[in-house]
């Protein structure tokens, strides 16, 4: 049964579990704070295949297809995938699941994908609709840099606001089983623009729609930040983490205490040039999937709020001078 | 309730109502056979905006609106909004959605993100996951021309394979009412790549994927074409058309006498110079959100399939040799 709560929120009360999940990632990503804990490990840009997009698709395949394994399923048993990623007409999905044969239904939120992917499995499965689903997503440094800002070999000097793609991806099967880390709730969130128009600080054009889906979620829900082992966000980095505080201790919401951010995790920023820290759909996708769903399952955490946030631009829109427009869609994962 | 029918079918019990629906469509589209048909015309490419790529948003902003006004609601009153189009980044929905300020899921399934769009609603409002939810694409031949093919200024001589994208926009509002037109049952589609890859032959690489859909859903349903009043696909076109009759004639299935495809009914090629025949998100969404459903409205038929097909390549992976993964959704829309 899913119910609404509030105005923006859904409840379920089956509470889909995530019964599989699996993460990729690239050499850079193993050599900081999470390495070792990614299922597999790319140490070539190209992984073998001919071009960056390539690789990157590869990348998806191989996060649904060891997820896939770790639910002790093969891919027939899965009833619906839901994916997405930043290459223009999501094509690093597409290729990448061409062979799984499972139906497939394309999401688009930029670097929201792995939430958004997560409330579609969830609410499939709570209503029937699947009775296993699947999300994924990806990013990879290099097709992004190529497609989104300049060739590699220009060596373009970053800004400090900048942030750095990862090369990952992350995937989940969801199933209703009630047991292990389960989607419990979830608020959808809605398109935010205040005019910011550089492309190189997302994080602070992000930190808005991050801000008003979490304060929409903690008016719906009547909860507040203490009553969570972890507030997540997906890719602010330093510079949009900063903004959220301020934006919503203007609300009187403080989550200094519970908060990280994927950015942050999944690099040492002292020792890696990334500036203000990791980006991209793959961001939020191989964190999550990896050191957070692990630290769920071992029950060092138990209750936590993961919103990944996304800015829909695109290099077209950023130079006829359009503002960013962004979202972050959130979910409340519990163990069971 | 929603019940899974054989492998691949979805079935709807309470049949998710469309309780408003609108179109909107340029000049071009509005001197073909549809002429009058459309909520909106609009006369100038730029529709009086800067960019060919601000018109387009602004397709969907129209067709949004007029749907909402014709439900006699108002945009607080929509849970949900599922929306996407051909544009790098999906950027003709965030802006067009900006300032409606409804919950957003952006879709990516290229020319099939209609029938993907009622799918995602129908689960939502079936589920209860949203009251009210709706359903929206756009395409524009001028920013599907400068971003996919050529400058216009350039002038490029088309194949007699290749179709005219539509300038238009579609747009639904949905709601458990139990009358009018609504979606019984869908099919979510697959991706098929047979290794079609001239980009100017979209029609031929999509319909093997209508095939299986179709063939999929037939099967699960144990209906046969003569069941139905009509069979209309979104933008084979008339070479992807033959083809997709070819494909099912092996299967022993025989479509011809009910099948229609929105490509095929939105210009008059006689006197329309569009070779194959329309394309584009916008080219399903307007055909069904003008004479499909005031047909239904009027009783004139009242049990279709409307299947929309995607392709699922960009520039990118068209210049670097791959081929062309092409997917197809199916709802059955009946009146109650």
């Amino acid at each position: 049964m899913i119910r609404r709560i509030g105005k923006y929120t859904i409840g379920f009360e089956e509470t889909p579990s995530i019964i599989g999940y699996a993460s990729v990632a690239g050499k850079m990503e193993n050599e900081g704070p999470l390495g070792g804990s990614f299922d597999k490990v790319i140490y070539d840009s190209y992984d073998g295949l001919d071009t960056y997009e390539q690789a990157e698709s590869m990348l998806q395949t191989e996060a649904v297809s060891l997820a896939i394994s770790k639910a002790g399923l093969k891919a027939d048993d899965i009833d619906c995938i839901f994916a997405g990623d930043l290459l223009n007409q999501c094509t690093g999905s597409s290729y990448a699941l061409l062979d799984f044969n499972i139906p497939y239904l394309g999401q688009y939120g930029a670097c929201s994908t792995m939430a958004q992917g997560l409330i579609m499995a969830s609410i499939f499965v709570e209503s029937g609709a699947a009775s296993i689903a699947m999300c994924t997503t990806s990013s990879h440094f290099c097709s992004a840099e190529r497609q989104y800002r300049f060739p590699l070999e220009y060596g373009g000097v970053r800004t400090p606001s900048a942030q750095w793609t990862v090369t990952g991806s992350g995937s989940c099967v969801l199933k209703n089983v009630k047991k292990g880390p389960s989607i419990a709730r979830a608020t959808v969130g809605r398109i935010v623009d205040l005019g910011i128009k550089d492309a190189n600080n997302m994080g602070a054009a992000m930190a808005p729609a991050a801000a008003q889906t979490l304060k929409n979620y903690f008016e719906d829900t009547q909860t507040q930040p203490s009553d969570y082992d972890l507030i997540l966000t997906g890719d602010l980095g330093e510079v949009g983490s900063k903004s959220l505080y301020d934006l919503l201790k203007r609300e009187g919401i403080d989550i200094s205490s519970r908060h990280n951010d994927c950015g942050l995790i999944i690099y040492d920023r002292k020792k890696q040039d990334v500036h203000s820290g990791g980006s991209g759909c793959g961001c939020a996708a191989s964190v999550f999937c990896s050191k957070i769903l692990s630290e769920m399952c071992d029950e060092k955490i138990s209750n936590i709020l993961f919103m990944a946030t996304g800015a829909l631009m695109s290099p077209t829109t950023c130079g006829q001078g359009a503002g960013i427009p962004s979202i972050a869609h959130l979910i409340n994962v519990k163990n069971r």
